[in-house]
């Protein structure tokens, strides 16, 4: 259900920027400099695209300053043409509307709150003393545990658990699959076996966070596990009992953040990155894709740790002298020695 | 519900291969060499096998022309005796049947479409304008959004997760809890926080697919995310926005696959294998288990790059090692210094 | 709901232990030491806390015999005091009460069998011949499969599906999204295509067992995958066709296990870690946090093969030497070779 079309003047009169050729050309939807054709708007955002600016067949492009006259097209000249693109492409295509009400096949318990314009779908569950607050959106077969609460203007997509007593803030946008609250993996060992430790915390997720499809947020042991404002997790990830994750920090997919690690603000976790427990990683840490992280990181920068495969028999002969290492490093020394008894004066 | 017994006359008339033995002989199931009984019919596909051909208690046995001595059991010698034991199987197993029609507590939207052969399970949703082809079997919970496709003959098992106007193949397979169309990660930064890029491509998927539990493949941002035909896909795989997996090719469990990248056809990759995004993999590639591939790949071939676990004081010297590379090498350069010196005529 | 509260002498009368101090003093729930308050009770499991203890509001605290006198507070003193906090924990947080009977949502077949004392939930579905023990909850939309059987006291958190046939043994817990019985990834290549093998087998788990939100656990191919009793699974862990994994071995979270692998007994397998397919992994084995195993390990022990991140650009470096061993290692070579030349006697 795309949204418009718009006239370039009307989009730079709502989001700025300076409108250089045609303001009346009319845009309908956006698209990749490769992939636009007419009535789209593309956007350039790396001089590396020029060639791909002179093949377009976009109707017009949003261009950073420095790339003003790479085109002759008409063009919207801004700081930041990826946000700008970001806004643009928000306008034209809107979350889809809910409509009020709760779906005759949900099960509302009595003792939920549901607000008016909030959306219930079919096959969902809102369990006792949970509130679902105004122009929230529950898709098809969500779960909403008791008293769990869900803050205005979210969206859970199809099959989304939110176990008892958690919270998430407004305007979060939570992906099919996901499970918010199942119980941290606790157990006291005795006797070579297990004692389950109830898991009595909660997931409290603050506001303007995305969390991705079949992602799973465990509820603290004992205190909760904290996902701060404006986090953004991708896929598959795993986030373990009693962890905090700082605001505005993104996780990619498939990450795995064993229990009660803290992650700083503004920190990048690249896919399927693991992370130890009991650890603090600073603000503005990145972390690069399938790190692994068992030490704290306490200051801003960039952390690696992945091996790239190469050619397997090149990887096997690598792998023998990588397992040979303590044997090359005793030679070496063998060779100084021997080395300095030749240098010796005589 | 297994089907049968046969005559191993019957299966020879229905696959081909050659009968060696009593004809005659019956069988209702397959079986391991190890685990088979009477009725059972065994398989060997390796001489390493032998000494468990040698003690099977299985009735009769597919072999290789190079093992049609190999025993006295009536036997079916044929070229690829795993191909061939894959067909009897699914003679002996054929997929559950479903019944036409519509769960009384299913959910369709007047709008959609449903073929009078499809069965809809129980708890299941299929939204505005979507349609269910001819012979499909949706189980139990499942929600196809609105103006998705669901070609005939494929199977969704319980509570998996169609995107809104996403397109699966003919004869897919799709397990339990997977979602297909999700949002891809895609988000702006901005002031140190993130605009939404709202994903408005698709998934299309290709005939003859099969998609494991709990997998998870983005939608595509602008263009559509795609899976050509014969894709093979495990459990818990994540594939990010605008990836295209070539037709043919076999993803193992716990693989995950960043966005934009390509991966050619008849590709292997091996489980927990994580590959970045924007990358180009040719046709053919093998990517043996865990590894991690950063660089495109140009050429067929096969490709590693895991660690193997060893016991943990030896890989902690090794690791100390590892991280003193670089001194090592220096203290080479400085032997080779300290040699040539010496080595030079007085 | 928590239960409670109780006087410590109630606690100890209950659980052993040797009470110093006010016997009468009431705790209503556990806490830790620093975030305990009034009428709660902490626990002190290593030296490292004394301060923690020392500065701790709780009301009184679990302490073992060595730190008998590092508090004042009133004290349970043990032997294991966090398996006694365990104890005390689930006395005060049972888990929650189910209400007997069936939702009028829920679907269940005519052929299935429910126990008097089970609870079935809203928009569950058990199928044909399926059996639910006594009991046994299931909560919001879980599917139980034809012929599937749910023993005595399991708890099924929302929208698990247990597969055609498993059997999940009693006293279970399984968290949301889990999947059981998915089928296992077997194919035969043929042309180059790929001819589904049917997977006949079932999932077979016993008594005690706790398995996380979304993992996955493949049915056998032929014969069955089996989880033996006391074992605990975290979150996001998919286990292949055919695996065994030996009584009371825990696994955290993200781990993968390729099919046909056994694992014994009281082995604990680290967050990530992935292990191969058709290995044998002997009792008592500790495989660190993302290693990779790739070979049998027939002998208890600690194993490690994890890289740890470190700053992006030493990283790099590493790298570069790393590609480069087999040159140094021949650096190495020539350097012995010249120097015996040098060190001949001329």
């Amino acid at each position: 259900m795309p949204h418009g079309p718009f006239r370039l003047a009307e989009i730079v009169a709502r989001f700025g920027g300076e409108l250089v050729g045609d303001q009346d050309v009319v845009v309908r939807q956006v698209g990749t400099l490769a992939g636009a054709g007419p009535g789209e708007l593309s956007f350039l955002t790396h001089p590396k695209y020029r060639s791909e600016l002179a093949a377009t067949r976009a109707s017009a492009v949003i261009v950073p300053a420095s790339e003003r006259g790479a085109t002759v097209l008409p063009r919207i000249v801004c700081r930041d043409p990826y946000a700008y693109f970001a806004r643009v492409s928000t306008l034209f295509n809107p979350p889809p509307p809910s409509v009020p009400g709760v779906h005759r096949t949900a099960v509302i318990a009595p003792e939920a709150h549901v607000a008016s314009s909030a959306s219930v779908g079919p096959a969902c569950v809102v369990e006792r003393g949970a509130r679902i607050g105004e122009g929230v959106a529950l898709e098809a077969g969500c779960v909403v545990g008791a008293e769990a609460t869900i803050d205005r203007d979210s969206r859970l997509h199809p099959h989304v658990t939110i176990g008892t007593r958690c919270v998430v803030g407004a305007r979060a946008v939570l992906h099919a699959g996901a499970v918010i609250g199942a119980d941290g993996f606790g157990f006291a060992p005795e006797g070579g076996e297990w004692i389950k430790i109830p898991q009595v915390g909660r997931v409290v997720i603050g506001s303007d966070v995305e969390i991705g499809a079949n992602t799973t947020i465990d509820r603290g042991a004992i205190d909760d596990t904290v996902i701060e404002d404006g986090v953004k997790i991708d896929n598959q990830v795993q986030i373990g009992h009693n962890c905090r994750i700082g605001a505005h920090t993104a996780i990619a997919g498939c990450v795995g953040i064993a229990g009660s690690t803290r992650i700083g603000r503004h920190c990048l976790i690249g896919g399927a990155a693991m992370i130890g427990g009991h650890l603090e990683i600073a603000d503005r840490v990145v972390i690069t894709a399938s790190s692994g992280v068992s030490k704290s990181i306490p200051a801003a920068g960039v952390y690696s740790g992945a091996l790239p495969a190469m050619d397997a028999r090149a990887w096997r002969r690598t792998l023998a002298q990588l397992r040979n290492l303590e044997r090359l490093a005793e030679r070496i020394r063998e060779l100084e020695r021997r080395l300095a008894n030749l240098e010796r004066p005589r």
